[in-house]
């Protein structure tokens, strides 16, 4: 007789239901779509020719080693370099803080299976990252969301909800995704205090944080909080440091790194042991290959030059065709945007009909841990040239004006 | 303050300790050691010169595909190239039903996750692979072990322990990692015989069935699922059956697959997302491009000649230098074989004093899910050249012989 698997399952698979949204966005993998939906890189920036270049050096001279197995935790000269590029005045990581992951995203799970306890509080910025979300959902925590402004995550709601005993914060304090806003230097050095206060670790997601066009860089709260302990080494810390080579280079290598205390690198390890023994050697030596000497800088100039002006055409768009009513954020850098309608809107019966006019975003209700804002949209400008930007924005600001009450 | 990390953990991360077994196998890394305690394949038969030509040309023809994001499940066309060659007479495989995971070992974490509740029995073979146990223990499964002998899983052991109401049976039907046998043709029959009486489902872990050195090929025992069924496709099966490139290309690409019916394949797509997102894009076209044209299977002739003459050398070996009283398998394919001393030894006290002599192995403990057998020992006979060979299990046998009682 046939297997019926669906009682097989476990009660974590049982929970993972296809989403209302992750059926809508598959109409967006239509070709003729212009897609401000996904969190895309742009591909026309992508060091195709670095990567021919140490291709080949690293199979002509290391070919068995890299296409053999590795450490789990990672390619030694590639944790140094990242040591380094990650190393700040008064912030010194060595090689033994840094995890090799199989992108962001395994970071995320290896947190998840480290720190959560079924039922266990989380505090998340409202809106998160979803991926974050999909990530711990299996682990079954609770969320307690904070509230966010164009300054990041608003540190004054942040004490009350310190003092409800969550396991820790997660944050992405850099052109925030979805928001695209970035915490101020004030906000991070009170987040840093208070975490500290209460002993609540902090989870840092920094996948953005490179690519600013405008403005100046401000230290990562990794960095903040060193400094609160004395401008130590990063071998005492209360943050978990995460980021990647996706935006910088791409994502197609997934290699991407964790930053944290050696007790706490020791479980993920361990952890990542069990889940996929390691990230693919031959990829952690192609990466290192590409990114040291300067180049991974001076590709990012390049990266920065074209998201700036996708941004900027965006934000030039919005400003032209989108009606009174509609507000969105002003990122200094990343991939995305944030817009709101008139409450009295629903961006999923906008999202529909925006697909018919080949045409999609991210309806915003997807970010929200607790799912409760239904105005709300994520744009990506990164993976779309100016005048789709110009099309796009047009398209999608006529479906807006004709659902919009007079 | 500092933050008490280790209170921090999971009740899942407090559980994963670091073993004994795992601190003395650090003493094998060593380089001056002769090593039969890894499962590695041998770096000289890499067929390196095809994946220098398969990188460039991927690069050269589709790099920003290669190097984007991709989708979840795998890339199409090695999803199809996987389905063609796993395809058997009576037994299709469409590429719906196939997943790509990032070695192996995410597959066994995948099934974890998507198949274990807390508390729930696994059938698995005594011993069993340590890697599987390392995956399935953070989702706190209990196990059931059954006997084996040089016929694999011993199949009049199986009612009585289906009938205790198992999740899953986990087997590892040909040149079983860690014993080297080979589970016969009437045994895998009984074996999906009795799983399908008792509504249990099947995962089967091949790795190795490729690299067969002499004797007839078996069918798997998917296949011979399917033709309990009455040959339809694999679209309706009670097995999850897993394979790997490890040992047939290259460990260090990480690429490895699932197959099984497609309402499965959706919850470890859905398992995956949260976990590392996908496999990296480019690994899986470059060996896409490795593997196909006949390319593999012509590959897999070399390694199989070079293996054969190691397992010969090495059984030669046993053979010369072993006192009476200590037994072998003679595995007709795979990397692995199993050695059993008399039963007052510890295995754990021969490694010490073998690494003391610059030779290691793996102590048979750790591949028992119940920790009951010390007189047991894994031989890996791929990572060494006949000459270590011969020099290891000389000095391996003196320590033996001056631990035998007279």
């Amino acid at each position: 007789m046939e297997t019926p698997w669906e009682y097989r399952f476990s009660c974590r698979a049982q929970a993972m239901k296809s989403s209302v949204i992750r059926e809508l966005l598959k109409l967006t993998e239509q070709p003729d779509i212009i897609s401000f939906a996904g969190g895309l890189p742009a591909p026309e920036v992508f060091p195709v020719e670095a990567f021919q270049r140490a291709s080949k050096k690293v199979l002509a001279e290391n070919g068995p080693k890299a296409l053999q197995y590795g450490p789990t935790e990672g390619y030694l000269p590639l944790r140094q370099l990242i040591a380094e590029k990650c190393s700040q005045p008064g912030y010194q990581v060595q090689a033994e803080n840094v995890l090799i992951t199989s992108g962001s995203q395994q970071a995320l799970d290896l947190i998840g299976m480290t720190f959560i306890n079924r039922g266990d509080y989380l505090l998340v910025e409202s809106p998160t990252y979803l991926g974050a979300l999909q990530a711990w959902n299996p682990y079954g925590p609770q969320y307690v969301t904070i509230s966010t402004d164009d300054d990041g995550l608003d540190t004054g709601d942040l004490e009350k909800q310190l003092r409800k005993g969550p396991k820790f914060i997660y944050v992405i304090p850099t052109f925030q995704n979805p928001l695209g806003v970035t915490m101020s230097l004030k906000r991070r050095e009170e987040l840093v205090t208070l975490a500290d206060r209460y002993g609540v670790p902090i989870m840092e997601d920094d996948p953005y944080g490179k690519l600013r066009f405008e403005g100046e860089d401000l230290p990562t709260v990794a960095a903040l909080d060193n400094k609160l302990r004395g401008g130590k080494d990063s071998t005492v810390s209360n943050v978990v440091y995460m980021s990647t080579f996706s935006k910088t280079l791409a994502p197609g290598m997934r290699i991407a790194w964790v930053i944290a205390p050696p007790e706490v690198i020791n479980k993920l390890v361990m952890a990542k042991q069990g889940t996929d023994l390691q990230t693919p050697t031959i990829n952690q030596y192609i990466t290192y290959e590409v990114a040291k000497d300067g180049f991974l800088e001076e590709h990012i100039k390049k990266i920065v030059e074209v998201y700036r002006e996708r941004r900027n055409v965006m934000l030039e768009a919005f400003d032209e065709y989108m009606p009174e009513g509609v507000t969105w954020t002003r990122p200094q850098g990343g991939l995305f945007l944030w817009l709101k309608v008139p409450e009295y809107m629903d961006t999923v019966d906008i999202f529909k009909d925006a697909v018919e006019q080949k045409v999609a975003f991210v309806p915003g209700i997807s970010f929200h841990a607790d799912g409760s804002v239904h105005n709300t949209m994520r744009f990506n400008f990164s993976n779309s040239t100016p005048e789709m930007i110009v099309e796009g924005v047009n398209r999608i600001s006529m479906v807006i004006k004709k659902k919009m009450k007079r």
